[in-house]
C-alpha cells in the first residue's frame, strides 16, 4: 500500500477521543448502557423469567470444567463425536445436565457480542463493576479454551474429533469470528489482553487447519473475513490478513467446497449455494444474494480487504454488489431481504411489505458495509443508506424501554395475518422478550455502543462527518488536539461545528450532504476554502480557537414513490423526515389500514406528540378513507357493480417507523394509498 | 322423508335424456372426449413421451397378479406391510419391478376418475371401442380386489396386516370413494355392473369395520361420504347411507380419532385438525377451513345427508359454510384456497392474487357442492358460484389444446416470481403436461362430461334451466315425454326454449336470473303464468307443441370491485362479462402489468377476436400506464420524491381468465389498478 492512497482513506476515531452529545442518541445509548447489556447479561445466565433459556454460560462452564478435568485426569477420555442437533434442548428442562451443551449451536456468539458491547460502553462509560463482570466471564472462556487452541463450546463438550467437517452449518467460524471482535473492542477499550490472547490463539489453531494445500473451505456463515482484518489491524499480524484473504476467495470455487463436507442430493438446485453466497467466486459477483446477514457480512470484509491491499478488483465486486443492493434490493426503511425463505434477498424489485424479512442485523450488517466502502470512498450513497438503516431498521429492532426485540422489520403488519397466515408467521405484531436465536438482540448493543465510529472517521488532516450525530471530538492535527464540537438540531434543521484549540491547524472539516435535503447553501466562511464535491462539502483552511462552521440543512417532511418496478409499491407513497421513515399505526388511525389514502398534493403538518412519555415530531396529512358501497351484489356478498369508489375524509397521523408497535398490537403500514 | 318435500327437491336429468347443444360448451366437451380422455389413458399406461410415468396400470396389474397367486398358490404368503413413503419411485426407473407399488399412494383414484368420465361420455357418444378399453379397465381392477372386499392395491402389494391404520394421510377411502364414482356412472351409462359389484363388495367390508362399537375413524381425505350416498340412490342399500352418516358425524368428535392413530407431538396446534374439518363435529362448524378439496368434498356430502335425511341441523351447517365461502373466502374466478399452505382455505377476505392456490380441483369440488344445495333449493348464489366456478377456474385448468393443464389458479402471474420467489413455487406460468399428483386433469374430464347434470335439474313437473347452455331435453311429465330445446346467445343476450311434445302438458320451466344481469325483463306469455321468486323465474301452465319462450339476458361487460376488506384488492377492479372473469395478459399489454390503470368511468369495448384459432370476445378499454419520472431520487436509485403521478396513455385489451397463458409465457392479471 502506498502513502499517497493511504491518506486518502479515512478510519474511525479512536472511540476515547469522541463522546456522543446528542440527546436523541445519548437516549438510544443510555437505553443500551443501562438497560440492554445488564438484561443480556441476565439473558446469559438464564436468569430471566419468563424467557427460555439461553444456555450459553452454562455451555463455558461445561466446557472449562471439562477442559479442567482434562489437564487435571490422567485418566480423562475426550468425548467421541455425536451430532445432537442444531438446537439441543434438555431432556428434563427443570433439570439441564452440567456436562451437556444446549441451545443453538452457535451460542458462545452471544457472549461474545455481549462483551464486545461492553467494550465499547467502558470506554464511554467506564464502570468498574462492569468490567469486573466482563472480566470474569473473558476468565470463563479463557479456561474453555481447548489446549490446541480451538474454542468452541459445543464440540469441546460434544467431541473434538469432528471439528470444521461441517462448516457449512456449524459456525465454528462465526463463533470464532465474534470472538475476534470482542477480544479487539475489549483490548481496545481497557487494554487488557486475555481475551485477544485467546482469539489470537484460536486463529493460530484455524490458520495451521485452513489453507492452500491444507483444508481449503470457508466459513459457512460469514464474519470471519472481517474479524480476521481487525485481529490483523490491531495485532499487525500478517497471517490473519492471509487467512482472511484465503476464506474470501476460496468461497464459490469449483468443485464446491460444500459438497465435499456433504452428500450432494440428485438435481440439487445452484440455490443452496447462493444461500451462502458461495456460487461464484465472489469477484466475479454483482447480483447480492442468499441470507442476507451472511452477505452483508462477507461484503464488509471484502471491503475491508479491498482498502488494506489496494485490490481493485475485490473493490469493482463491492462496489457492483452495493450498487445491487441500493437500487433493487433495498426497502425504505433501510431494511434488506425481502423473504423469510432462507431470509435471504429476493429478485431485484421485489420488496413485499407485509411478508419482508429484513432483519435487524441484516441491517446492522448493511452498516458494517457501508461504513467500509465509506472509508475507502466517502460518498453520500453509502451515508443515505447507513442512515436509513440505523434510524429506521436497528431502531425498530428494540422497543423504546429496550426490553423486547424485532428480529423481522417488515412494512405493512396486519396481527390476523401473523396470526392465522403460516405465510406470515415470521412476522410478529408485537416486539419479543428474547429469542431462541438471539442474535439480533446484542448486536443491537454492539452497534450502537459504538455508532461513534460510524458517525464520524478521519484521515491525517480531514474530520470528516458521516452523520447528523452531534459529538464531541479530539483530533490529533500536526501535532494539535483540535477539539471539535458538533451538533445538528433536526426542528429547525441547523447545523454547527465548533471549533476549540491551542493554537492554530490547517485542517479541513468534511460534511455530508445528505440526499434528503436538496437546498443546502453553500455558506461563505472567512478564511476557509469551501467545495462540494461528490456529496460531501470540504470546509478547509486554518482554523483558529473559536471558529464556527454553521449550515442550514433542513429535514423537512417528503412524500417519498418507489421505482415503478416495485411492484408491491404502485400507487403508494411513504412519508419521511430526514432519514426518518415514517408509517400509520392502527392506534392512531383506526383498522384496515389498506382502506387508507393519503392526498395528492398534501401538506404535510409537523407536530409536536408524546409516545410512550417520548415528545416525538409525528406528522398530520389530510386523507380518506375508502368505503364499501354495499350496492349492487353480484356473484356473492364479496363483488359489487363498481361505480366509482366511495371516500370519506379523515385525517392521517405518521409517526416514526422505529417507534411502531410500542403502544399494544394493532395494524402498521409504511406505504400508503395516494389518491 | 315426507312426499312433500320430496316434491320441492329437484335432481338431476338421467343424462340420456339431456344432450348439450351450446357450441362453446360442445368445443369443451368434445376435446375433454376426443382428446383428454384417450390422452389420460396413455397416462394411465404410462406411454406418455416425456412425462413422468403414473404407474397406475402397472399398480393394478401387480395386485391382481398378487391375488391370483394368493389363490392358486396353496403356499402364497400375504406380504408384510413396511412403510415406504407417501410417494414411491422405483430405485431403477428403467426397470420398474413387477411386484412393487410405484407412484402416490393414492394412485387408483386416476383409472377411477377415468372410468367415471368414460361412463358419462358413452352416454352422449356411444363408442364401443372406448367401452372394451373401460370394459377391460374394470375386468384388471375387479381380479385386483382382495377376497376380503378391500381394494387399495398400495395395502394389496405392501401388506395388508395394515389396512385403516392411518386413515389421516393414506387415503385408502379416498380411492374407495373414487371407486363408486366410477361404478355408479359405468352402470348408469352401460348397465354392466361389474365395478358396482366391486364398490359394493368393498363399501360392505368397510361397513364392517367401522362404526359405533367398531372402528371409529373416517377418511383422512373426504370423499367417501358422498360417494357411499350415491351408492346408496342407485343399489337402495341403506347401510351404505348409515355408513356415510356415520363418517360425517364421527369428524371432529373428541377425543380426535387421528390422536389415536399418531402419537401427538407436544403443543401441537389444533390446525392441523382445521386442515382435515375435524376440528370440531361437522353440525357445529360455520367457518370453511383447511385442505379446500377435501372441505368441499365434506360438504357436498353433508348437502346431499341433509337432502335424503331431512336433516334440518345437518343443512344449518351448511348454509353457514356456503355462506362463509361465498361471502368471505370466494375469489371472483369461482377459485377457493387462498393458500398453498395445506393448499387451504386462508382466513376470511384474504384472498391474495399472486400467491392463490385456487385448486382446479377445489373449483370443482365447489361446483358438486353448489350443485348438491341447488337440489335442495334454486337459489341463485348457488348458480352464480357454480357457474364463476365452471366458466373461470375450471376451464383455466385446461389448455385450449386439452393436451395440458393447470392445478394453481392463481390471479396474478409474474414468471419471475414463479422461477425466484420460492413462495410461489406452487405457482406456474405455463400449463403443465401432467402432474405427479394428477387430481385435477381426470377431475376435469369427469366434471365436463357429465356437465348437462350441473346445468339443468328437474323435479316431477318442473324442468330447472340452472346454467345457461343449450341443450336438447327430454322431460317426462304426466306420462308425456316433453322435449325442450334451449339456447342461450350470449352475443345478443338471448335465451330461448322451445317445447315439443304429442300432446299439450302442464309443467313449470324454471329459469334461473343470473346476478350478473340486472335487467331481465318479465315476458308476457300468452296462457302462463309467470313469477319471479328468489331468483328463479318460473313459467307455468299448458305447454303445446311449438310453444317457445324467449328472454332477453344480456351478458354485458361489467366492471367488479371486490369488498373494502379484501386488502388485495383496495383500488382495483376486475372485468366481468357474465360469468366470464376477464384478464390482462402481456401478450396484448406488454410487461409489468402492475403499472397498467383502468380509466374510472371508462367505456368497455367488446371486439371479437381470435386466440390460439379459437373466436373469442375480448374487451377493449382506456387506460393507462404509469411512468417513472426518474427525478429527485433520494436514498437510493429506488426511491424518488414523490411529485404527483406520471401517466401514459394506452389501450387495455382484457381476455376471457380461462384462455390465459395459452400464447407461450408471460404476466397476467385479473385484478387491475383503477384510476
Amino acid at each position: 500500500m502506498t502513502d499517497s492512497r493511504k491518506s486518502v482513506f479515512s478510519s474511525p476515531l479512536d472511540l476515547h477521543n469522541i463522546r456522543i452529545t446528542d440527546d436523541f442518541w445519548i437516549r438510544q445509548t443510555e437505553l443500551v448502557r443501562t438497560v440492554v447489556i445488564p438484561y443480556q447479561w441476565e439473558m446469559l445466565n438464564d436468569r430471566v423469567e419468563g424467557a427460555a433459556p439461553s444456555y450459553c454460560i452454562h455451555n463455558f462452564r461445561c466446557a472449562a470444567h471439562l477442559m479442567k478435568e482434562k489437564r487435571e485426569n490422567k485418566d480423562f477420555k475426550e468425548p467421541v463425536f455425536t451430532y445432537r442437533g442444531f438446537e439441543v434442548l434438555p431432556e428434563d428442562p427443570e433439570n439441564p445436565k452440567d456436562d451437556e451443551f444446549y441451545g443453538f449451536l452457535f451460542q458462545d456468539s452471544d457472549l461474545y457480542k455481549w462483551i464486545e458491547a461492553v467494550g465499547y460502553s467502558l470506554i464511554s462509560h467506564p464502570d468498574s463493576e462492569l468490567e469486573a463482570l466482563a472480566d470474569g466471564a473473558i476468565d470463563l472462556v479463557a479456561s474453555a479454551q481447548h489446549d490446541s487452541g480451538y474454542l468452541d463450546t459445543y464440540y469441546i463438550i460434544n467431541g473434538m474429533d469432528k471439528i470444521f467437517t461441517n462448516l457449512r452449518d456449524n459456525h465454528e467460524l462465526y463463533c470464532f469470528g465474534h470472538l475476534c471482535e470482542a477480544a479487539v473492542s475489549y483490548y481496545k477499550a481497557t487494554g487488557k489482553d486475555k481475551l485477544l490472547r485467546c482469539a489470537c490463539r484460536f486463529a493460530d489453531m484455524i490458520d495451521d487447519y485452513f489453507g492452500p494445500d491444507k483444508c481449503n473451505g470457508y466459513p459457512g456463515h460469514e464474519i470471519a473475513e472481517m474479524a480476521l482484518i481487525r485481529l490483523y489491524e490491531v495485532t499487525g499480524c500478517e497471517r490473519y490478513l492471509k487467512l482472511a484473504a484465503f476464506f474470501i476467495d476460496e468461497r464459490g470455487k469449483q468443485p464446491y467446497y460444500f459438497d465435499k463436507e456433504h452428500e450432494v442430493p440428485k438435481g440439487a438446485p445452484l440455490i443452496r449455494y447462493h444461500y451462502h453466497q458461495a456460487h461464484i467466486p465472489v469477484r466475479e459477483q454483482a447480483e447480492p444474494v442468499g441470507h442476507a446477514v451472511r452477505a452483508v457480512y462477507l461484503y464488509s470484509g471484502m471491503a475491508d480487504m479491498a482498502r488494506i491491499t489496494g485490490d481493485e478488483e475485490l473493490l469493482a465486486a463491492c462496489r457492483r454488489i452495493w450498487s445491487g443492493i441500493v437500487n433493487e434490493k433495498l426497502y425504505i426503511t433501510g431494511g434488506i431481504g425481502g423473504t423469510h425463505i432462507g431470509e435471504s434477498f429476493s429478485y431485484p424489485y421485489d420488496l413485499p411489505n407485509d411478508t419482508a424479512y429484513a432483519e435487524t442485523c441484516a441491517s446492522i450488517g448493511l452498516i458494517f458495509f457501508a461504513g467500509r466502502m465509506l472509508r475507502i470512498c466517502p460518498l453520500p450513497s453509502f451515508t443515505d443508506v447507513m442512515e436509513l438503516a440505523l434510524y429506521n431498521t436497528v431502531l425498530s429492532g428494540m422497543a423504546l424501554d429496550g426490553r423486547s426485540f424485532f428480529y423481522v422489520n417488515p412494512l405493512e403488519v396486519s396481527p390476523l395475518a401473523c396470526m392465522r397466515d403460516e405465510r406470515k408467521f415470521h412476522v410478529k405484531p408485537v416486539r419479543q422478550k428474547w429469542f431462541g436465536c438471539a442474535c439480533c438482540p446484542p448486536n443491537i448493543s454492539r452497534l450502537l455502543s459504538s455508532l461513534a465510529a460510524y458517525a464520524y472517521t478521519e484521515s491525517d488532516d480531514t474530520l470528516y462527518m458521516h452523520l447528523y450525530i452531534g459529538a464531541d471530538i479530539t483530533k490529533h492535527v500536526g501535532g494539535v488536539d483540535v477539539r471539535v464540537v458538533t451538533a445538528y438540531d433536526a426542528e429547525i434543521g441547523k447545523l454547527s461545528a465548533a471549533f476549540h484549540m491551542a493554537e492554530s491547524e490547517e485542517l479541513t472539516f468534511a460534511v455530508r450532504l445528505p440526499s434528503w435535503c436538496s437546498d443546502v447553501k453553500v455558506p461563505d466562511i472567512t478564511g476557509k476554502d469551501v467545495t462540494v464535491r461528490n456529496g460531501y462539502m470540504y470546509i478547509s483552511g486554518f482554523y483558529t480557537d473559536g471558529d464556527t462552521v454553521e449550515l442550514s440543512v433542513p429535514a423537512s417532511p417528503m412524500i417519498i414513490e418507489a421505482d415503478k418496478r416495485v411492484r408491491e409499491d404502485e400507487r403508494c407513497v411513504a412519508v419521511m423526515r430526514g432519514p426518518v421513515c415514517y408509517c400509520i399505526e392502527e392506534a392512531d388511525n383506526g383498522k384496515e389500514l389498506h382502506n387508507l389514502y393519503i392526498e395528492e398534493d398534501v401538506e404535510l403538518r409537523e407536530e409536536t406528540a408524546e409516545i410512550c412519555g417520548q415528545a416525538v415530531t409525528v406528522i398530520k396529512a389530510n386523507g380518506y378513507r375508502a368505503c364499501n358501497t354495499g350496492e349492487d351484489k353480484v356473484f356473492s356478498g364479496l363483488y359489487h357493480k363498481y361505480k366509482g369508489s366511495k371516500f370519506k375524509e379523515t385525517e392521517l397521523t405518521f409517526i416514526p417507523y422505529h417507534m411502531w408497535a410500542n403502544r399494544g398490537e394493532g395494524e402498521m403500514r409504511v406505504f400508503v394509498n395516494v389518491l
